[in-house]
């Protein structure tokens, strides 16, 4: 459907552009500013010449899908980021958990290296076999604009996060 | 296949969760900054309860799609970002231009207020009638970890486009 562009398109399909090789095995919260892992696109479709120039960019913005997100458990309405319950019930939409719709993560990571479809990163928040649909390069202008502000919970549960 | 969680799992299937409203009709490269739309959440799918406690978050981080791209102009390897010669020629994932494979893209953008499903943002860089897939709130440790670099063209194409 997506090449229909009438007005009432609202379904996609998405082809996986690579895959996450290495880093964790398994997901866990917290602690991924050092986790090394390569981003690995697809040689079938893509060459070098996709990714020329990217070494001039210290950071990449990824998007990718929480593959392991059981559709079962995907929320449409509020709940206790983590489920904890000092925290406050809040949307899906006010949260990042992977149990979303759609599943997607994005997250931005350290480029350490490319060599040739392999982007060596650090501190990307996705587990091994992570399928990534998008690579962008991260541009400072891109950042939100003007103060940030974020409720008291959000910034503990970063606080370990990276 | 989203719900085949084997490993060689490569397509998704995407479903809009809402809508771009109002904003600009038709896509221009710069001074996205006082821009203001709604991002109107599909009624038909959820209830305020997905937005609740969104409004203590003072930006929005959204991944839409770029429905009016043409699938015939998808580039996979290289070229001059927005046909400027004088900038180089880099490759499609080194770049943030609309013609890429999975039409995906993701931005920050001030939320001025939540009314019900209806999002008020200002600074959104996504046109009337654009495909939202997800919303989540922007966390200051969100942001790149450690110093920021960018070459040059990409600094001077960001100069004009907030």
């Amino acid at each position: 459907m997506r090449h229909d562009h009438s007005v009432t398109i609202t379904e996609f399909s998405m082809v996986a552009a690579g895959i996450v090789a290495g880093g964790r095995a398994e997901p866990d919260d917290d602690d991924w500013a050092d986790v090394g892992a390569v981003i690995r696109l697809d040689a079938a479709r893509f060459s070098p010449d996709a990714v020329a120039g990217l070494d001039a960019f210290s950071h990449l913005e990824v998007i990718y899908v929480f593959h392991r997100a059981a559709p079962a458990d995907t929320t449409t309405g509020a709940r206790h980021p983590r489920g904890r319950t000092d925290w406050p019930r809040v949307g899906i939409f006010a949260q990042r958990g992977k149990d979303r719709p759609n599943h997607l993560g994005v997250s931005r990571c350290r480029l350490l290296r490319v060599v040739g479809l392999d982007l060596h990163v650090e501190g990307l928040d996705a587990i091994d076999g992570t399928p990534v649909l998008d690579v962008k390069p991260w541009m400072a202008e891109f950042g939100p604009r003007g103060d940030v502000r974020q409720p008291p919970w959000a910034t503990e549960l970063m606080a370990g996060y990276y």
